[in-house]
């Protein structure tokens, strides 16, 4: 950081400390460690009480923050009285270490109710991350907090001259019915399935206000004169102010759980902000009312800066942008809205707030508007420009294997459900990182076989599964069974979007992967054609991400390496998507398990709980490439 | 049975089968095999949408039917996302299976979410029984249904020639606000502690109506009808009847999840009535309009007949009452209100059908009038008229053990707690059973001392535990420690009940048994002192329960025979009152474990997990009795 001091004396010993920090002492690697209980809680995130899974007693959790290399220790006690609960630790690479990755049937058994386990894990480079539920769908109940990895100097970051001090906000959405509820609708066959819908409520750092756009005011009279001019000028006869009009303005007000956030800023400096989005459907778009925004990291790997007026961002992934407090001092609305479906839930709205401007001199104007939320052409237009900033490491050219994955939305025995290639991940009760490191694959899950790695080619993208040629239509399938990956292999996956049901609809996909980044090679729209389309992919300075979007009918490669033994899930970020079964699982590097020291209070649960007692099975022979 | 048969043609076959089944065919004992998915449902129990714990997909879950010496058998399945689930028989003893007892923490490990889990035991005897889950509060949450064992002629019911034919009732309540924010409320500190309140519905097999309690009617004339006269006359000003006025009627018809149900009944017949209560909160009183009913069976044991124009149930209980029709053919209310607390929920309605009467004669007048919710000698004159049938067993004179266990509410660490001898009951992640078997006690749970088997005696129970003189008032502890129970022993409990915190107000509470009927030897109010009061006691003919109602400011002695080697709970079976801590655990026997065959899958959990490796160790030494 430049100069992290502003005018004001009141924050010497804050700016000697922060630049003590950032540029003098290098600071040593330690152990972070934190005790959480994760319980539930009555809380109003947007002013509507409901019960949530928080931590200590609060949503969101803790934010952590470390610096790179340090080793970050939480035990987590699981409160809740009849759940059991898994905390996952996205971007988060779990070198060494994937029984910590906090994925249930995957990674781990299930913390029990009363039980409790120690995340330990190393925090290899700095970023901007978060963690959130890993199990059901206790993501959209609440339990995520934000995870913050400062750079050093043995691993700084390009841009830390470029700015002055730093923000973060963790982006989420917030639905009024239960996840058991939404579970139940999804879970429900024929005329009982139903579908999620879209959120109540978007929430910034938790806090939202539902159908109330005016939540920000200070009181009445601003709030009826708002009513008036600025939000919905008098004659907008539209559905958004005609529920403003109605609406009831207060009393949000700072102090309460749903009152907006105020980033405090000074004039004349550049900001770093750290938006993540830990959604649970919602693709969102975030501006500052005034500002420009200059990209300069994504999911913790530096980026070649961009300028631009707002930013996409999907479920899983984070940016850093930096901000120049460059215009008149005053407040300024920071939106963020939803795109990439048709959206039925109010923008979120929070403060940047000049700290020099009058207090209570709120933002005038009106909010930015979000792009439409069709315009797929813009959100290319912004995910397209991002390539990985130099020095970044570059992907090896050779490559060992290679995966296509059709992305269908697909009937299967009266239930819809999202498919690869056809096969909807069904989750085993037994963790596949137990079952492999007690042997007992056999009986865990289906290891008679591998996942598929293609599919019929003659499947047009364009038309819905029902309107395929039979041929081209494999049955679709619930399958537990994994890729295995052998260690060290290079890997490309192909994600191949198609039609969903309804004819005309090919819907957004966030993609993540557990254990690694991987380098974003390419996008391209219709049927990825290797012969043809290969040549054109990015090899010089693809951007490193853990999360890439999957355009409607359209096609994204990837290419990652297989250096981290571990069972790692590779999943669409939606929650509502990943539970209707879109992921698929790596087995990767299986052979090398038992030079991990995997703790078996970790993986004893399910069909490992008979097997404990035996002595370990031999270790697994090598997986193909 | 008399005479099952009425003069219906179309009923022959039935009837004969039926006259073959009660009294020409002795039924060999058999394994009877059930397959259950556990699951999230939609469901509107009272006409309101809401998610609830469904088996096979349906609310309340299927009924068991089996005959007296049959093996049930129940592989259950727990499709539920993220929660771990038990099934405790309420009722059935588990004699040789306590692992099969359902409790979570006490008998068995949760089935883990993906798993399943096999129940198998004996039904011993003849009676009312049910199911009911037995983790945190899935039992609110709707896991529940009817388990009926028919007598046979091995083991025949004494009343079988009374009666013609048989109809069940398993009463419940139910609450809009999910069991996850009740348990938020109940776990609340100070402030946010919040009491769950009264339920918003009562059911009958499921169903209820809502803030109508027209839902009985067939049309939108008979609904206006109703309004206008019977239900509440014209000037009448109360709130239940604004309420029913601005209430809407339909479409409660028959076939929706909440049209309530109709019993249909031949005139000039017997009938025995099987009602079981499994509420969270209520206690209940039930009528039949224009009906007598005489007591004949209670928590499948016999019972001195004895007619009363209604009956108290408390939640556990079950009774079996004789009812003759022999009013005009019509049809009747039957109405089941709230007592014990000042109610604030509507009666729950159904319908006594006299099969010959017009189909859509509805019933007519006035329902019955629940007695006043206060009226606690009402509640006790038909408690204390319930004395075992001739023939039925007598409890051991020699008594080895007195407990004496003083029913307080406490405040805890900024809690509000329900405690035992000022113990609130914590429960342990690993369930004891399993602590035994695996010889883990000590690390399992707090194994240094026993429960304290008395109190102070110079507590005052007519004052708040607050005015409590400082040597009366023990402090308040969380514990999971047991009672030893030595094998064979007879075991003599008083329970004492006390002032709640509030100043004047004393609460009833129904004490559940787990693994054992006992004795009832008596009731009184005050303190029980032994001297004064032991040989007022009943052992002429003290009724066999497995739950029993203590009053407000009162005491009941009852005696056991601690002869089924396990671990049990004895709670009260108020489903917020346990989750407060309202319970003890008898670990009976722990010095024949070894001779049981205790499967490792149901208790290898918790601390289990990490000796599960280990041989077992050495048998528990005796306990003293």
């Amino acid at each position: 950081m430049a100069n992290p001091c502003g005018p004001l004396a009141v924050h010497l010993l804050i700016c000697i400390a922060l630049m003590l920090f950032a540029h003098q002492v290098a600071p040593a690697p330690v152990t972070r460690r934190f005790k959480w209980d994760v319980e539930y809680i009555m809380w109003a995130p947007d002013c509507q009480q409901s019960v949530m899974i928080g931590i200590n007693g609060k949503f969101p959790g803790p934010t952590i923050t470390a610096n790179a290399g340090d080793v970050i220790s939480v035990e987590v006690t699981n409160n809740l009285h009849t759940e059991g609960i898994v905390i996952h630790w996205h971007g988060i690479k779990q070198i060494g270490t994937p029984w910590a990755d906090g994925t249930a049937s995957i990674s781990q058994c299930p913390i029990e109710s009363g039980g409790n386990f120690t995340y330990e894990f190393l925090v290899d480079k700095p970023g901007t991350f978060f963690y959130h539920g890993h199990f059901g769908m206790q993501r959209a109940a609440g339990l995520y907090g934000s995870l913050i990895v400062n750079a050093t100097d043995k691993q700084p970051e390009p841009f830390a001259a470029d700015y002055d001090g730093e923000h973060s906000m963790l982006l989420s959405d917030w639905y009024h019915e239960n996840v058991y509820a939404q579970a139940a609708g999804l879970d429900g066959k024929d005329k009982h399935w139903q579908w999620v819908g879209e959120p109540q409520t978007l929430l910034i750092n938790g806090r939202g206000q539902f159908g109330c756009s005016l939540g920000i005011t200070r009181d009445r009279r601003a709030c009826d004169r708002r009513k008036k001019d600025a939000f919905c000028p008098e004659g907008d006869k539209s559905e958004r102010c005609e529920m403003i009009r109605r609406s009831e303005c207060g009393p949000f007000c700072e102090g309460t759980k749903c009152s907006p956030v105020a980033f405090d800023v000074e004039p004349g400096k550049t900001y770093r902000l750290r938006i993540a989005s830990t959604t649970s459907l919602s693709a969102l778009n975030v501006q500052v009312q005034g500002h420009k925004l200059t990209v300069v990291e994504a999911d913790g790997n530096f980026v070649e800066p961009f300028e631009v007026t707002d930013i996409d961002i999907y479920s899983g992934e984070s940016y850093s942008v930096l901000l120049k407090t460059d215009q008149r001092p005053s407040s300024y609305w920071i939106s963020v809205g939803v795109r990439g479906r048709r959206p039925k839930t109010q923008p979120a709205l929070a403060i940047l707030n000049y700290t020099n401007s009058k207090p209570d001199s709120w933002p005038s104007g009106v909010t930015p508007e979000t792009p439409a939320w069709d315009n797929v052409t813009r959100s290319k237009e912004f995910t397209y420009r991002i390539k990985a900033r130099a020095g970044t490491a570059r992907p090896p050219a050779a490559v060992d294997r290679r995966i296509t994955m059709l992305n269908t939305q697909n009937r299967f025995k009266g239930h819809i459900k999202w498919a690869i290639n056809h096969v909807t991940l069904s989750l085993p009760a037994t963790p596949y990182l137990g079952a492999y490191f007690y042997g007992i694959e056999d009986v865990a899950f289906d290891a008679t076989a591998e996942s598929p790695d293609t599919y019929d080619r003659s499947y047009d993208i364009e038309k819905p599964p029902d309107a395929q040629a039979p041929e081209a239509m494999a049955p679709t399938t619930a399958s537990d069974r994994v890729f295995r990956i052998a260690s060290g292999a290079v890997v490309d996956v192909v994600l191949q979007n198609a039609n969903a049901l309804e004819a005309g609809v090919s819907e957004v996909h966030p993609w993540h992967l557990h254990g690694h980044d991987f380098w974003v090679l390419g996008y391209g729209d219709g049927v990825y054609e290797h012969e043809r389309d290969s040549g054109k992919l990015n090899t010089a300075n693809p951007p490193l991400r853990n999360t890439v979007v999957l355009f409607p009918h359209g096609w994204t490669v990837l290419r990652f390496v297989a250096d981290n033994p571990g069972v790692w899930a590779f999943h669409c970020h939606i929650e509502p998507h990943l539970h209707l079964g879109m992921g698929v699982i790596f087995a990767e590097g299986m052979e090398k398990l038992r030079e991990l020291n995997v703790p078996r209070e970790a993986v004893t649960c399910g069909a490992a709980k008979s097997v404990a007692a035996l002595p370990l099975a031999p270790a697994v022979a090598p997986s193909p490439p």
